[in-house]
């Protein structure tokens, strides 16, 4: 566990990432290059680490579902799984707590310099975020294009209009970038998502919708 | 899946379950019975489908983490786990969404006729628990008590009391009584716990608390 500057809520969250990037920068840039090798995966889990330790959001990784088979019990201590096989998700991989709200998302990456395919998103996970989306909890996925070296927030609605109304199995990436919500890549957090989604929100608040 | 009566909201599912009941006083009996070999984790489950069915709520059982340690690829499409070992969960077992809400709970059953033991409830469940109820969430036990027939939601701010007031090392089911809200158990869903988590939401609207 990293041990994070001292801070609150969310207000006080934002002073404090925006002092350490003004009174290290030195320090802000070493990071970054020291990001390169750690997987999108784990940069979206130690944000949440941070959320977590700040009182800001609680966010966790579902575990792999696996379907075990056999299992062995060597020791009376230890049950040792000796036949299982990875399952397909049913839902998401991450969900949680946000001021009460309910918050869901995909994580994905993509190598990809001008679209994102949308094969990426098995059929029964865009349910499950109209599902989510429909009881009234902020849904998105966060997509990032490595070669961009980018990370967005794009909201459920967004993709929703886009399949709702589109026939291309991919999104560009203008399509994302003007309707997503780039996610700043700071040190605390690493990937600062909540912030991208407080951006939304304010834009939603702005059309008078609530979401 | 069970071919679930219609109904869209809260409300309307609240009147279906009432002329389900009124209608079918020997389905229910059936059921009733035929539910006593079933597991309290598959009622809840089923409960779940049922909520999901009727777009009342989207809450899941989280998978079980498994530390995966050797995975053999006998075949191309088919990677097989041959050692892995169960972790400890680091969260409760559910969560979700209802009405935007975020949800999160575990579930406990005891054969024990006069208290609930807390030996039950290890001490990262109870932080994760303290850390979503901090948020904001809806955080609660469901606990059956088996020989009694009876299961009970407890609001996580009645188990912090408790917790924090007390020594003893079990809550007496005269407590539970006391404190939490009984979930009917009826045949859709087979323990309608968003019933009682209702209940416990009017009191403490009654008492000018939000949660």
């Amino acid at each position: 566990m990293f041990d994070y500057p001292a801070g609150h809520r969310r207000a006080s969250h934002k002073t404090s990432t925006a002092n350490i990037q003004r009174s290290s920068p030195k320090k802000k840039a070493a990071t970054r290059y020291g990001s390169r090798g750690i997987s999108l995966e784990e940069r979206i889990n130690n944000s949440n680490q941070y959320y977590l330790a700040q009182n800001i959001a609680v966010i966790h990784k579902k575990p792999t579902p696996v379907q075990v088979v056999k299992v062995d019990y060597p020791r009376r201590s230890a049950a040792k799984i000796v036949e299982a096989y990875y399952r397909h998700a049913s839902t998401t991989d991450y969900n949680g707590v946000y001021q009460g709200k309910y918050i869901d998302f995909e994580v994905k990456e993509t190598k990809n310099k001008t679209s994102f395919p949308l094969a990426n998103i098995p059929e029964h996970q865009i349910a499950h975020m109209q599902n989510c989306y429909n009881q009234g909890g902020y849904v998105f996925l966060i997509i990032s294009f490595s070669s961009h070296d980018k990370v967005f927030l794009l909201p459920f609605a967004q993709l929703r209009k886009h399949l709702d109304h589109h026939q291309q199995q991919s999104l560009t990436y203008e399509f994302i970038e003007e309707n997503g919500f780039e996610c700043p890549q700071v040190i605390f957090p690493m990937i600062d998502y909540l912030e991208a989604l407080e951006n939304y929100i304010d834009t939603q608040m702005m059309g008078g919708c609530s979401r």
